[in-house]
């Protein structure tokens, strides 16, 4: 097993976790979600969690992108691997901050290109929602709040600026204060 | 020296580095770069870079996000360590996919908050460029082009969807082909 410390690398400024059997520098950087409201007849596609975290809450299809993809593939491939859905983008509806836990989150709208879902192996159930009907005290992540209402703001409208973190949840837990936020 | 195997861990679907001496798994995910298009006067900041690659040649304010900081924050901090610009941002202009190398990169528009500005450790020279001034022939990288002329585009407008990769450029290198791409 590694075993790391905590050190700052020679000509670096930040600290970094280096493997104490090794050398190895754990540059850790902040990781990518991509994932996408699909939006079917006024209904939105949702997925109920297979795994932790939050398993049997439900999300929207979305995980980490992986290198070599863009995000717009991204996108696709959680739809197609989560809930069967081979979906196409409009663009994109919201980019969120989860600096908390290190994700950047880029949240396409899109529409389904062929009929029909299955639920992947990440999750228990899948189908599109009327806005009344969504589960909303057993959705998984903020982050799927905020992108749910960003999509009944705008609906079919064109895409505008992206939608971003409410402006109570928009700071980092590191760097600078509110207020030199100007975002 | 830490010495990597590739392989596919146990439960995992996509190979990865392992290291052979202590079994660290390198999970490499795209990485976020972040940049601003400051604009003071109708003029554009462009900083010359002191560092490989593409030392002496001209870019953005730009580079990798922190884990713990927003992508705005790291935006404007960023600004303030290359060009030792306090900038204001007015939201995102464009989400450029560079997934040869693993980038996604997300590039405000600004402006300065406070006149001045300094070049940095990275940074041979910074400047505001006119347009017509701008050191085409000596521009960094190719999303710099890019950048540039969303802003040229959009102008002090306010922002829309964000730009993206040029059609030719916006395929990744792994998975799809352009047909299932509809971004």
């Amino acid at each position: 097993m590694p075993d790391f410390e905590v050190k700052t690398p020679e000509g670096d400024t930040s600290e970094r976790q280096v493997c104490t059997t090794c050398g190895y520098i754990a540059y850790e950087n902040p990781k990518i979600v991509v994932g996408t409201v699909v939006v079917d007849d006024g209904r939105v596609l949702l997925c109920r969690r297979a795994i932790e975290p939050r398993s049997g809450f439900w999300t929207l299809p979305a995980g980490y992108l992986e290198l070599q993809e863009t995000t717009a593939e991204g996108a696709k491939r959680e739809a197609f691997e989560e809930a069967g859905a081979d979906i196409a983008l409009d663009g994109i509806l919201a980019v969120y901050n989860i600096s908390r836990i290190g994700q950047v989150q880029i949240i396409y709208r899109g529409t389904m290109q062929t009929p029909g879902l299955s639920a992947g192996i990440e999750s228990l159930e899948v189908g599109f929602f009327r806005w009344e009907d969504i589960p909303w005290d057993r959705i998984a992540f903020p982050s799927v709040h905020w992108a749910l209402q960003a999509w009944r703001e705008i609906g079919t409208q064109p895409l505008g600026a992206p939608f971003t973190n409410p402006p109570q949840d928009l700071r980092g837990t590191k760097r600078l204060d509110a207020a030199t936020v100007a975002l």
